[in-house]
């Protein structure tokens, strides 16, 4: 056994079972599949040229989408002084306590401090200041690629880091209804990639009041329901109404020659959103990767136990052959067997498996096998290609399927308080109930069960009553426990 | 006059001529062309939606090429802990008085101090050396794209910033030769893009032993001669040797089971390339693009005098015919007289205009007028797409040709002392002597003249004598004062 090989042999053997220890079931996936590793500064990680490739792809399917709706690419200072950031009650309160600070630079002692953005509303709202006059320069419609930093305590791969790759859009506008529609549309553009790109049925909708973005009038996000009951907060879109406009002074002059305040919003999804898609769709044996992310969509696996050299040359073939319609590796390294590299590239998650062998080519077929179910299926040489797009297509379809269903039946509707309680003492997945929107009764609920509403649904019926406390309810909320 | 058309008629006006003050020109033409901006940090620069554009352009075709040549993108934290980055003196001694620290965070006051990247080789080797155990993981070949901060106290838009955008590139190789060839793979990307890209003619060799990178065997370099005599610094690629492999323990088990330290390499282009560009190609009209990283290579501009309906439709059909060949914009703005908007688009640098009015409509032709030359030709309808293919690339291909004519004409050859100090006092280019390579010599150079060599060329006619002390000469290096 080479050394490479004992490496990952163990590695594959180091991942738990996926229903016996989530936790860490994730961690080792993250860690063996190469995704990221863990970087000599606390709660920082590397994001290995797998895991990038996959990031990239997420990136480049946002990124069409903000350029298709109007947005436009553009990048800001990491440092903002510490007297800007000061200027919005709320944003400071919020931001505050997870903020890293530049103190030293070029051998001295700075006279202000330098935060990290840990977000970049108050450096973009202050250079909206200045490049908005007119009615005519609305909207401004700016979104941002870049690294962020939160001084979190506990930290995990991709779900919380101390430095995070992120896309925040900022966007400025001359009506509240204008500002609005922006912030359902963008939610829009998640959901859209959450669910058709990343196979991740999500639900979408209104914050709470405690759970909202610091300095705004309501945040809207999509949450993605993870297998051990949890919700993953995976991108929010805020309505900051004029609290950004008045800190830092963002007026325009009006048709009616006014000056007023622009109306702003902000919305952002972070590389979180991939450690979603790890937890969600990865099982026992390592990663599950949508075709639409995935780097590799198939890998041609020959298999070399006699005629060694006409197995190479169909493999070669075949891989040349379905480059034309995916992204087709070739695994013809020949000091491995073809076991260990059906794991490796199963722990990867590559999407299709092509198995190539001697009586393959005696029998004029090859066979495919879907990561997803394993499921293993002989086709003809000649249906190859044809059949790999409609696979790849049906797997990112029932991906996506199956996380419907997933998220439904974990769902639970409840309306009185013992079965609410219960439900979310038995942390399965989502409890939808009505709901008084008040503070403290989240407060108790979470004192009581460990969960707080994720995104708040729809009006509640009229008459309801709160599930929790048994004042009027006024929307149905759902609860979870979240990361 | 409208508000937007009063602030952009005085920033066309306040550009200087580029002859009278290149520095407060190209200021000007960062500012007014909308490419950039200052923030309310010191030294910091906005990337603007333009400007980013363009950016994003020349990230592509970068990356592109990276990734033809085997590289893969990861990412790299932006903090290095002050012990980590303290392991490999010269590299400390080169970058120390730049580091900006961060000594705060979560509201306390951290044990160690962490260094913002002011590149990435200790944060990079110290991973490799986790990963890298045997022959077969080698060569690692890995870029970043990413931001980086060097505290700089004389900073300008793009060409030194206090944070900036860049690449950089961390390989890893077997032996000594195989990264050496990989140091000028790079550089050769690095010249490739400049030239057919960006259009600049730059001379590339070997940086002298007091110019090269800190912690670096040796220094490779890409150089654009700028208007006012002086050199661009655009891309570097470095051999580090063993250098960093020894500081940060990076080895690995050789085919002859020996354990052996690595050969490592770097190579980095920051968006300062986008200020070469800027200031190289440039006119008293503002900025001139070349059309491969123009994110308008063509506007479209009816002139409404009579008919304005047939021109806005004619102008529309005429937008939507040429974007098949290129990304052209259509400026049907009618709050704007077609002057104003000639004026705006030159000074934005949009390679091709095409004028389209009433008599236009008559004789079934379009006015385009090219950006780099101002000349205009009338062009039937029915030819304009064909013709618009055509000239694009003339105006690539131009841009380049007087670039390279722009090097050479200025690019001295001299062998005498008197000769040598008189073309160097003199600033109006590079001057191409044989040189000592003595260290000593070039501070000499440096105080009498203010010019350092920027790249070696090639070893020196056999018995030539250094042009300015006299001792032997080993090459023939290129000086000039350098930005």
């Amino acid at each position: 056994m080479t050394d490479a090989n004992a490496k990952t042999k163990k590695a594959v053997e180091r991942i738990p079972r996926k229903a016996d220890d989530l936790s860490e079931w994730y961690t080792q996936v993250c860690l063996q599949a190469q995704l990221a590793d863990y970087a000599p500064v606390r709660g920082c990680i590397v994001l290995r040229p797998y895991g990038y490739a996959i990031w990239e792809r997420i990136c480049a399917e946002f990124d069409r989408r903000f350029k298709a709706t109007g947005h436009h690419n553009a990048y800001f200072p990491l440092f903002i002084p510490e007297s800007l950031l000061m200027r919005e009650a709320e944003h400071v309160e919020g931001f505050a306590p997870e903020v890293a600070w530049v103190t030293q630079g070029g051998g001295e002692t700075l006279r202000e401090r330098l935060a990290l953005r840990p977000t970049s509303e108050v450096i973009i709202g202050t250079m909206y200041a200045k490049w908005i006059q007119s009615h005519r320069d609305l909207p401004i419609l700016i979104n941002q690629w870049a690294n962020v930093v939160r001084w979190e305590k506990a930290t995990r791969p991709f779900l919380r880091t101390l430095e995070f790759l992120w896309q925040e859009g900022h966007t400025a506008h001359a009506t509240r209804e204008e500002a609005a529609e922006e912030v359902q549309r963008m939610l829009g553009v998640y959901r859209e990639v959450a669910e058709d790109v990343l196979a991740l049925a999500v639900i979408a909708g209104r914050k709470s009041e405690s759970e909202k973005f610091a300095g705004a009038e309501a945040t809207y996000a999509i949450e993605a329901l993870m297998p051990d009951g949890k919700a993953l907060q995976a991108g929010t879109s805020h309505e900051l109404g004029q609290n950004f406009a008045r800190a830092y002074d963002i007026t325009f002059t009006d048709a009616d020659e006014q000056r007023k305040h622009v109306w702003t919003t902000s919305w952002g999804v972070s590389w979180r959103i991939l450690g979603g898609v790890i937890m969600a769709h990865g099982d026992d044996n390592g990663l599950v990767l949508p075709p639409a992310i995935a780097p590799h969509q198939a890998v041609v696996v020959p298999i070399f136990r006699k005629g060694v050299e006409e197995v190479a040359a169909a493999a070669r073939a075949l891989q040349a052959e379905l480059a034309g319609v995916c992204r087709v590796q070739l695994d013809d390294r020949i000091e491995q067997s073809a076991a260990w590299k059906f794991n490796e590239w199963e722990l990867r998650g590559v999407p299709v498996r092509v198995e190539i062998g001697p009586r393959d080519l005696e029998e004029d077929v090859v066979t495919l096998v879907r990561r997803d179910t394993l499921a293993k299926e002989r086709v003809a040489r000649a249906h190859v290609v044809e059949r790999m797009q409609v696979l790849l297509r049906e797997i990112q379809d029932d991906l996506l399927a199956r996380s419907k269903v997933d998220r439904d039946t974990r769902t639970m509707r409840v309306g009185e308080r013992e079965a609410f309680v219960a439900a979310l003492q038995a942390q399965r997945g989502y409890v939808l109930a009505p709901w008084c929107e008040r503070a403290e009764c989240e407060r108790d609920v979470k004192a009581a069960t460990g969960a707080v509403t994720r995104v708040l649904a729809q009006p509640a019926e009229q008459g309801a009553v709160c599930a929790y406390c048994g004042c009027p309810a006024r929307v149905d909320a759902y609860f979870a426990r979240s990361y």
